[in-house]
């Protein structure tokens, strides 16, 4: 189309200069026409001369603005401003939330019946709040929102999923579901990649109504921004952000989007970073989880090929993963019973799901062999600590305070091995259950925590092994296992999701560049593993499940789709403006389609596509013609126009018709 | 012309099966002609068995590999390594030769004038040796290269800048230049760009002869990763070399490339961090430029608009730069005398510039105010330390070790403000003339070093006023100019060169992710400086000067070239294809033209485009007509043979034309 398109144009520019000219004297009326409306509007409302006075500040504050930068970098800067203000405000209410929940608790110490309601309740009834708010104000709010994100960034238009009730429907359930803990144990990025569009589509409809333009410009481009924007302003990690931005991409990046990409995501970082400083929760600006491994020597040079068979490890471990669960969206789609709970007691089906995930977790049972007191923040720190479980717990006389090592939760059973081995094996089964919840919730923090495990899990037993003089000699520093842990969440993520951006979310995450070299080895190995045999991501499968038109993941479970003749998806030919049309044929065709571009062909009989012209150009050229008659009947004072082309009658011009005309044109400025 | 394309394969999807069978047929019969020759070309050859044996090993060694992952993997990896490891022998070579020059001039101690003829005369024959040789073997190795490699990855064919000439001719040169030592003051990594692409050509051509086909599908996507190779293996940072590739793309990044890029990189960039390991440079794997800045409060929040005003700064220092790049292109393009030397003795042009260049860094001289006696490594490591040198001068009591302070230099002339002043003052203008030495040479260190020297001074200077009490208590950690060192070379060098992945890159060369906010700040508020008024880069201005046909370049100089109507740039039509056309019209189209793609027209007189068809397709359907032919031939036993179309003459075959015929075959397969 590309080379029809510019043949369109160069036949446009033939006339450019007079076009340009028309186009200024349109743009200036337009302006003079906005500044009336602004200063004019509603002459019966009180304070006339205030109100003019500020609507003229405005303007002028609006001129200096778009002098300084184009109105769309205050958009992007708004996008990121706002989204991290949300994330803070989120992470704000879930940390009281859950912070109560803790001290309800800890108050009903000694009662064990009392601590197993408290316990399994609470998140109970927040899943099921979460479920039938977001699914009575917006069903399409459930899930993490980042499948819907990949498809209309592809191209496909779904204004259903970017509306300001789903915004709505998915903040105030996603807080619900964050607040049921690490019981329900679901995420935060993937909707706030899908809130941070709903924001940025939003805006950018401000934007075009500030800017006076009719034509939405910078969707595609606010939509990639806000992609970036989402990662960046969860996490306070800009640089991932936009590499997240890249991946999602179906096939190509723009590369005019990579400027505001990261415009937007420093933005949003640094908004999050500062929110959290004022807010006391930080003292400067550092990683959400920061690390502090030692510097001098991170891993020894040996270590290299023992994080590839992380990789490796992580790689299949995604591989079963995965398989479960595309099995359990595969069986709540055909199993007659859920698919009828599913269809109307979606917060019963929730709240089920939900008490038997705390019934599993409760500390007092099967719970203390997997640090289920622990929230999902503290799970990850403790997992990534640079000091060596396995030593702590021989050294009985040290008395472990919980507050100093977060992770004596994990080590309070024995057997560090024992309590990571059982963490390990509920979990899967747990998470793939969680999936299934109809609620907004992302899937990316659990599946990086369980990585975290994975490697954890891996590093203790290396540490161990080398402790007892195996390789390495014991004057040196001992291995760290933290790194292990950070380098198997990375992989681990990256695996299921299919992308390598969890690499450098890991640094960013933890402010740790030592470990860069093995952490992105052991992705790279993991994601090759998971991605040979042609196998689909965790998006993609849910692409396939919620059954939308995402091309790359239908790709990957049907490819004979590529060789689909063009012509099976050929729609019917629709109007088109012959090359000699006059006004009368271009208002007919106009009529009779609403597309915004009409192809134009040399005559109808050849049919011979010379190119193609957008709709507004059409009705300006009708405007043109309009005007003209207008004059004629205004002169003339008649009541009709005959007008012939060629000698031939085409038509009349009779005054109703023109005042419909005009009305039209007035509706759509 | 996507549309077109489509239409094309659509036609010839409609016979999918067959073709798909015939490709089949076809790969089989190739591969056994492969096998063929591998184990019985040139009987006359000794040790047949062994021979064949080894290379029945070799085939099956393929096969392994190729049923691992695909044939092009195995070349990302070797360009990774092979990179690297040239990276790593300049920096082998340099040093040695660079510690030579040290020697040689610390012997001289005392006899003024002979160190003086040292100082100058040792890096005024190697960069002339470097000009002779490098424009005696290859012109085009002259420069940095990011230019070329830019034009050429924006589609434009460039052979001669990517052979084995070339790279030869542009390594040696660029050791000799990068020995000439921080006097001359260039970099290594934009000719290490180009080294890379030069590496990746010539590996895909090998690649694409190993798998037995003619037309070489990956080359483009071959020096999209070389780019990044480039970057990566040069200072050990994957993530920034990725980030580079995606920048250094004209318009849109193909997320196909994604993966094998960092692939590569990671390979590179290991294999780079575990050859100076190896060497016994470093301990372990870390980075280029380790910093050891304070992790627990490593800024304070008020620092981020001041940050801020150093991005402007430095976007203001770049403008100021370029324009005086800019203009000394023109110059040397206007000047008669240096037209006449720069075409005739480009040598003597080197020498004499780097005598004038020598001469004003000579120690003894004007060089003591200016820390000239540093390499650029540690020109750059010294920048950046965290201590503050102010207090450190101050200190008059503290004998300066110069290992222990590499910056005792910078303070040896008591006053660092004054040094640092006449530093950038007298850098500036020997930069802009080291620009135009006609030698192997990159540009971006000596810019980021620039920009560093502008961030020291700015924060030293804010060091001394935040000490003096002016606005920050003095209990808590003093200010760190180390930090502002490190953005404004971020800041410096994406504003001269307008990309963002400086930001990165200081982060992964020092390995101080704690300064990631305010860095990607400062950066962000250069470029928007920079980029303000459409002026051209670095880069760009080079492409100009050059006459590259580089479009995004071109476009920032003279608009009005994107209305150029698709008229003025349409060549003449060359032959077609009637949809019916025999054998005969397909041979003497295939005579008279050369293009790999032909286009195919409904009738030759309706002229209506169908689609097109590749040249080797067309050669198989000649190879199959002339098949029957030679079948026919030999059972006749007739010297020729006349064809008939529809009744009419159209051609007479005969065993001459056959055996060219099927000898241009031969040649072409």
């Amino acid at each position: 189309m590309d080379c029809i398109q510019h043949i369109d144009s160069a036949k446009v520019n033939e006339g450019d200069e007079k076009d340009v000219e028309l186009q200024n004297q349109r743009d200036k009326s337009i302006e003079g026409q906005r500044l009336l409306i602004l200063t004019d509007e509603q002459p019966w409302k009180p304070w006339k001369r205030s109100r003019s006075w500020v609507k003229e500040c405005l303007v002028r504050v609006r001129c200096v603005m778009g002098s300084l930068m184009g109105m769309e970098w205050y958009c992007f800067a708004t996008l990121g401003v706002l989204t991290a203000f949300l994330s803070f405000l989120m992470d704000l209410s879930v940390a009281k939330l859950l912070r109560a929940h803790q001290w309800l608790y800890s108050q009903l110490e000694g009662h064990c019946l009392l601590q197993f309601l408290c316990w399994t309740l609470y998140p109970v009834s927040l899943s099921a709040l979460s479920t039938s708010f977001s699914q009575s104000i917006c069903p399409f709010s459930a899930g993490s929102g980042v499948p819907e994100v990949r498809t209309i960034l592809s191209g496909v238009d779904m204004p259903h999923y970017l509306s300001l009730t789903n915004l709505f429907a998915k903040y105030v359930g996603l807080i619900c579901t964050l607040a049921a803990g690490s019981t329900v144990f679901l995420g935060k990025v993937g909707p706030f990649v899908h809130l941070s569009t709903m924001v940025g589509a939003y805006l950018n409809q401000l934007c075009t109504v500030l800017r006076g333009e009719k034509e939405e410009r910078t969707e595609g481009a606010m939509l990639v921004v806000a992609a970036a924007v989402g990662v960046a302003s969860c996490f306070g990690a800009p640089i991932s952000g936009v590499l997240f931005s890249v991946e999602v991409m179906s096939s190509h990046f723009a590369l005019k989007d990579y400027c505001p990409c990261f415009f937007a995501a420093a933005c949003g970082a640094l908004t999050f970073h500062l929110l959290s400083m004022w807010s006391g929760e930080q003292e400067t600006l550092q990683a959400l989880f920061q690390t502090s491994f030692s510097d001098d020597l991170p891993f020894y040079p040996l270590e290299i090929p023992v994080f590839a068979i992380l990789g490796l490890l992580c790689g299949a471990g995604s591989c079963v993963y995965l398989f479960c669960h595309r099995w359990i969206l595969l069986f709540i789609k055909t199993n007659k019973i859920l698919i009828k709970v599913l269809s109307t007691e979606k917060a019963l089906y929730s709240a089920m799901v939900v008490f038997l995930l705390a019934s599993v977790t409760f500390p007092l049972s099967a719970g203390q062999y997997m640090a289920s007191k622990l929230t999902i923040k503290q799970l990850l720190s403790s997992l990534l600590d640079s000091r060596q479980w396995t030593s702590q717990s021989h050294n009985a006389s040290v008395v472990l305070q919980p507050n100093l090592c977060p992770w004596s939760e994990w080590i309070s059973s024995g057997n560090p091995y024992l309590t990571l081995g059982f963490f390990l094996f509920m979990k899967l089964w747990m998470l793939v259950l969680a999936c299934t919840l109809p609620l907004p919730a992302g899937y990316f923090m659990p599946v990086f925590i369980y990585g975290a495990a994975i490697g954890r899990l891996f590093g203790e037993g290396l540490a161990y092994v080398s402790l007892n003089g195996v390789y390495l000699d014991q004057n040196r520093n001992p291995i760290n296992p933290g790194g292990y842990a950070l380098a198997g969440a990375a992989a681990f993520s990256g695996a299921v999701t299919h992308t390598l951006s969890p690499a450098l979310l890991a640094l960013e995450l933890t402010g740790q560049s030592t470990h860069a070299a093995p952490i992105l080895l052991a992705t790279l190995v993991a994601n090759a593993l998971a991605r040979s045999g042609q196998r689909p991501s965790f998006y993609d499968a849910l692409s396939i499940s919620k059954k939308l038109p995402h091309l790359p993941s239908l790709l990957k479970v049907c490819p004979r789709l590529s060789s689909v003749p063009i012509g099976k998806v050929l729609g019917p030919r629709g109007p088109v403006l012959e090359r000699a049309a006059g006004p009368t044929q271009v208002q007919q065709v106009l009529n009779t389609c609403s597309q915004t571009q009409i192809p134009v062909v040399d005559t109808l009989d050849s049919q011979i596509l010379l190119g193609s012209i957008n709709r507004s150009d059409l009705q300006t050229f009708l405007c043109h013609n309009h005007n003209k008659a207008h004059g004629i009947l205004s002169v003339l004072c008649g009541e009709s126009l005959f007008v012939t082309e060629r000698g031939r009658l085409s038509g009349v011009v009779t005054w109703p018709e023109m005042k419909r005309m005009m009305a039209d044109l007035a509706d759509d400025l």
